[in-house]
């Protein structure tokens, strides 16, 4: 892929704060095969595993709202998943009282335990040598930190929603961030498969680095990909980041 | 040493929470060594670089407690440490505008730059493959971070001070960390080399583990050593709480 991917712009950059589900890590992959065990216990096999990975995706943004727009205060992530999957499987004709607590908190916190993209890893060693690596994800700090031990992501500090108490793509969000590591929003660099989010960084003064994740909605077509602009960095993966930043 | 260091409270820790300042790192040493060489470089070689060390650490406690009474808002240790620089070098009549901005700084944060004990990132290391090991300091997510990626100090989350908006021994210091990571006060531990600050953690329902470092003052005796208590656990380095946790 290409970029602008100059010299002048490496240089600016004191650290990385990564948007995490769909850019570090195949949320779509996790949830389905989660969900397709999950489901096969319950004797719900004619439910569909990615299907349902997406109808759950789908909840998050709506969810999220009610805290941005102030309709409801802050709530951490591992709660609206938990939410936002009682009230799909409501739709789903899933009895919530036979399946029962436990088995019910199991699935919500599928989020934690996501697979990384196979380059995230090295890829984020490699960065990390150079730069401060941290997230900067609506995931709260229990959830990311889970996620972080089994996939053995190697975040320098955990960023984000809890830190700055709300969700992207709040200004806030960015510019918190920012102030947390004590440098300039033009010094750091949100990493996004998102063109969305890099545009709300853009718009704090943030640099930015798009990696193409065609796989993360199973090869459809993202629904913020009407966003796109020329940012200042574009790859393919968190590798060949690494090599943009001579590491 | 000895201690309770029993199995049943070994399995109710679900996370280690640590005290930075004098459990993991050498502030005095740190301090002293830096300072000596800031002296040098303006010529008042004859202030003692210890007793600086120990003047500027005896200037914390009453910067953070006007942030605890409520008399100023929380204000990052960062610009607490350069308030009390500031502060202390105008007593031993070094002009600060002589100095100019950017030497101030620089001593400023040598907090960032302080020197792990020689047992800790092996201790942390080893600890980090059984459990979560996150700071509860009252320093600073960039000042923790800086210091992280110096001293090599592998933590899985940056908690305390930035993360609950106060400074220990608050309450919601110790409450507010295990709330973060989604654990309850007993399974969260905290670990530190100060009588004082387990105390309040303890007051909190935390676990606790005390680290002798009979060298944070130089071998003199610490200013909570009256406030003792048996805890949990107690041991003399962190390669030795690896041993209690059977890592």
């Amino acid at each position: 892929m290409t970029g602008t991917n100059d010299g002048n712009a490496v240089r600016r950059v004191k650290a990385l704060a990564f948007d995490v589900f769909g850019t570090v890590v195949d949320w779509r992959s996790g949830i389905a095969h989660e969900a397709a065990a999950w489901f096969a216990a319950i004797g719900r096999e004619d439910i569909d595993a990615a299907s349902f990975a997406d109808a759950w995706r789908g909840l998050y943004q709506p969810a999220l709202e009610a805290c941005r727009s102030g309709a409801r205060p802050y709530t951490r992530l591992d709660i609206l998943n938990r939410e936002t999957l009682e009230q799909l499987l409501h739709t789903l004709g899933v009895d919530r009282v036979a399946v029962g607590d436990a088995r019910l908190a199991t699935l919500a916190q599928a989020w934690r335990r996501l697979p990384p993209w196979p380059d995230a890893v090295p890829g984020l060693v490699r960065l990390k040598q150079r730069l401060p690596i941290v997230t900067l994800s609506n995931g709260n700090v229990a959830l990311i930190l889970e996620m972080a031990r089994r996939a053995g992501l190697p975040w320098d500090a955990i960023l984000g929603a809890d830190a700055t108490q709300c969700f992207k793509p709040l200004p806030q969000a960015y510019l918190g961030t920012a102030d947390l590591l004590g440098i300039e929003p033009a010094e750091l660099c949100l990493v996004a498969a998102h063109h969305s989010d890099l545009a709300a960084a853009r718009a704090c003064g943030l640099a930015t680095a798009f990696v193409a994740r065609p796989q993360e909605y199973g090869g459809r077509r993202a629904p913020d990909a009407d966003a796109r602009q020329d940012w200042e960095f574009e790859v393919d993966s968190l590798e060949a980041l690494a090599d943009v930043f001579g590491c």
